[in-house]
């Protein structure tokens, strides 16, 4: 049996050594259209920055190493052109020869490429770079040795382009993120993302939002933006989005669907065939919805490679889609997210609700404790879990990974409070910031408490709200005031809860939300009408830093 | 109504306060034998260390700070010495006076006490000591400052025992271990804890196991082990397990159970209408297993606090039990475990299968990155997960974590393949080692691969299996051999298999496990019985150094 397989890299090389443990005797081709196989993707960009030292780190294995240890036929520069699906035929071509190769099964793991869009210069510049694999890493550091750029422009403010933001700011440029969307880093929501766009510019990297580049002038010395303005850049790094990469599929009539993507049953086979597919060019079912989407994420891609090589092998698997979990290190802080955020659950008109709880990475009594803002989106009527976010400096991935583990488990908001974690003071608190999530969650469906949320304040405070701010007098000076609040310290309410209107509903706040629910709870009790500003003072002088009042 | 509780730390003061939050008329009223009340229990060997600088930094509330926030009556150096069940009434003893109070609702929060065995000479020891309170920390801090001990003999090598072996090396003394069990660290298994044992070898520390202390002579100053030597000791720590404080609850004729526990109903009430009990003292149910157990630590009495208060104020909860998951750190590594382990299973009639993956903290191309030993037990026929242990230096926790997570879930080892957790180069692998266990679980299920545990291995050999060792000859330098071992590279595999005799039975070995697989696969399909020596040389050297030859 003789299995081809398109691109040497996540998916088709887990395919390609599982195929080979579980076949000892079948030929495996593994066609892979660029100069290396099997590479770190993922760590591109820490090159860049030199914190990966060494380049060869980049480069897993090799074609040798691959051929000595799991006898895989790995063909570099060899670039599949064609596919004929009726005579099982694969049109190969390298810098040399074109060839064909017959096959008995054949895996695309064909990935993603960036997206190049036609504006206006783009062909003429000559400092314009996208990164997506170890040449384009080549490229751009031997850019950098040789032109010595001072200024960089990032033009999309995703995953890469923050990564490689951070990356420029340490190889000494001064860079400026361009991004289109309303707020940096969109897979996360607006108030999560305004921490890292904080620390963005607290690094001093400037940002734009909501404009795109419209033009590269002067060679792509100059970029301008929608809005008429130019940037001066001597080194433009273009990381908009991915597209599948889907040409030689469609050589064969293979099936697109979802943005373009290929359309595979749940055994991984296209609509042809012996032909299947696996990785960022595939449509996969997210599983919280399922509905179709795309996810370009390594470790799905990973998981279909071996999958899919066990399905060839006849064992018994089947694609169950993928949540996406992802995360991003900007300089000291991080961000991560599990499942779906806010635009994704109102496009697809899922009722939900949100709460936001602030706690520590670990015992607040142990030293270096940080601080960890965690964000779920969960249903209110049933506890499903929707999604999650997080942002801090450190143990954001432990919380993510928990909750995306939850998530896939089909766990609810009621069964966070249940989940025992390993706890001693340097790991975690007898409380994780996931198990009080839980409860906050499950006080809001229980009605023992009621929030708004950041960008209701406004209006509810012009509606007649009394906003009450129940930190410290040394808080308020430290850290600015709430606009228009009343301020009764938490331990003074009891006492001077006459203070307090009666006839008006009051908006509670604290610094990060604990002290403003024991409040909620006090004033309810008394009478009063009272919801919580969700994520309090913290969260909402990081969102809406103007109307803090200093 | 008046709420009585006795116990102001972990379960009493979590009841306490969410009582306050759900009940602003309530009197609620907390009775704590000691001088502090909701003190950061498992901070205090850091505090010895140093490591925790200021004293006041274990202090988390006092009774003033929670009178003003949560109009809590909290009453330090109170002991409740009697209840009346009839009568509904507590007898309570201070410095000053006994008096009596009525309850409506009485919650015990009695937690454990350190067991204190009748061995010969402790009462006229002067320098022993338990760790489980303020004064008791306070009491070690002041005899090290006063009588500069040299050398500390710690009995009983559980959490606490090795937290203060290490807090005391950092003060500065000679620390020497006297473990009862076959090796340190009980709750896990021995090959894990033998990492910890190397560690703590590594740094100075002396172990005894298999002994306990039979007396101590010259005022304390002689430890005398069970096998007649003698320990010099300036300093004793007895940490050789707790038991239930029940003394108050017994006066009440409340029912215990399984090793003096208080037993409650699923909604933490005893045998006693209106006088419920939570937190170390009661008996729980293992989740895994549903049988009884008592667990003593922190997450799960905090739980249990709050749903004892939440069921007295009129919500639904139940007590669903605990599955146990702790960790450890010791020097400059960790251990930790949730669930069930070997013993435990085999006590309990289970059958089981373990598997041991070794994978890093992160990306391996990342600079850092830490080995992550993972151990996972689970059913072989259903794919239940009955336990999971890890050893290491980074990111422990959050593996132990996840594996929680999926225990309390209800997940299989088919369901971790599935798992999708967050990566990048520093937080993260492709294929994380949870996902990797999953996978090697998957293949013991499903016959792709078999193996034979580190202990079986010496009985193998003589019975004349092959053991064939794929390490490279710089590594079997450098680390040292397998006894009896046959060396053939695996890159070497496929053109060498002929040096491997046909009709003996083999088990391979490599460094850690990954390519001893990828040989097992090779051979067996080549028609060689082969079984993988699980956790390969990596875990046999540390669990069987004498058999190593260099």
């Amino acid at each position: 049996m003789r299995i081809l397989i398109i691109g040497g890299v996540a998916g088709g090389m887990s395919a390609a050594t599982r195929l080979r443990r579980l076949n000892e005797d079948a030929e495996i081709i593994i066609l892979e259209k660029g100069p290396y196989v099997s590479f770190a993707n993922c760590g591109l960009p820490y090159y860049v920055a030199g914190e990966i030292e060494e380049r060869s780190k980049l480069l897993v294995q090799t074609p040798e190493s691959l051929q000595a240890r799991f006898n895989l036929d790995v063909r570099p520069e060899s670039e599949a052109i064609a596919i004929n699906a009726q005579t099982k035929e694969v049109t190969v071509k390298n810098d040399k020869e074109e060839y064909t190769l017959v096959y008995d099964k054949l895996i695309l793991s064909p990935g993603a490429k960036p997206l190049i869009p036609p504006i206006d210069g783009i062909k003429e510049a000559e400092n314009i770079f996208t990164l997506r694999s170890v040449p384009d890493v080549d490229a751009i550091s031997t850019y950098i040795d040789n032109h010595k750029p001072k200024k960089a422009v990032v033009i999309g403010a995703g995953f890469i382009g923050l990564e490689m933001a951070e990356s420029l700011v340490q190889r000494g440029l001064e860079v400026t993120i361009v991004e289109k969307a309303p707020h940096v880093l969109p897979p996360l929501d607006e108030e999560m993302a305004a921490y890292i766009a904080k620390e963005l510019h607290d690094k001093g990297v400037e940002i734009y939002t909501e404009l795109a580049a419209s033009a590269f002038e002067e060679s792509g010395k100059v970029v301008v933006l929608e809005n008429g303005e130019k940037l001066e850049s001597d080194l433009t790094l273009l990381s908009v989005g991915v597209k599948p990469n889907t040409d030689v599929a469609l050589t064969a009539d293979i099936e697109t669907g979802f943005r373009g993507g290929i359309v595979v049953d749940d055994h991984y086979e296209t609509n042809k065939k012996d032909i299947y597919a696996v990785g960022d060019a595939i449509v996969v079912k997210q599983q919280i919805n399922n509905q179709d989407t795309m996810i370009a994420l390594a470790s799905p891609a990973n998981r279909q490679g071996r999958q899919v090589a066990d399905i060839i092998s006849g064992l018994d698997r089947f694609n169950k889609g993928s949540i996406g979990t992802a995360i991003v290190r900007v300089f000291d802080q991080v961000a991560a997210s599990t499942g779906l955020n806010e635009m994704q659950l109102k496009s697809s008109g899922e009722q939900y609700d949100v709460i936001h709880v602030q706690g520590k990475s670990h015992a607040g009594y142990y030293p270096n404790a940080g601080t960890v803002l965690l964000k779920l989106l969960f249903n209110p009527a049933s506890g499903k879990i929707y999604g999650a976010q997080a942002v801090g400096t450190d143990g954001i991935d432990k919380r993510i990974d928990i909750l995306a583990t939850a998530i896939k488990a089909g766990l609810t908001i009621q069964d966070l409070p249940e989940l025992e974690f390993t706890y001693a003071p340097p790991f975690g608190s007898a409380k994780d910031p996931v198990n009080m999530a839980g409860y906050a969650a499950l006080n809001i469906i229980e009605g023992v408490s009621e929030s708004i949320q950041w960008h209701e304040l406004e209006e509810k405070q012009s509606d007649g709200h009394i906003l009450l701010d129940v930190r410290n007098e040394s808080e308020l000076i430290a850290n600015g005031q709430l606009p228009n609040a009343l301020n009764i310290p938490l331990d003074s309410l009891r006492e001077r809860i006459s203070e307090i209107p009666k006839d008006q509903p009051v908006i509670v706040s604290c610094h990060s939300g604990l002290r403003s629910y024991i409040a909620e709870r006090l004033l309810k009790q008394n009478g009063y009408k009272v919801k919580n500003l969700d994520g309090a003072f913290a969260l909402y002088s990081t969102i809406r830093p103007e109307r803090i009042i200093k």
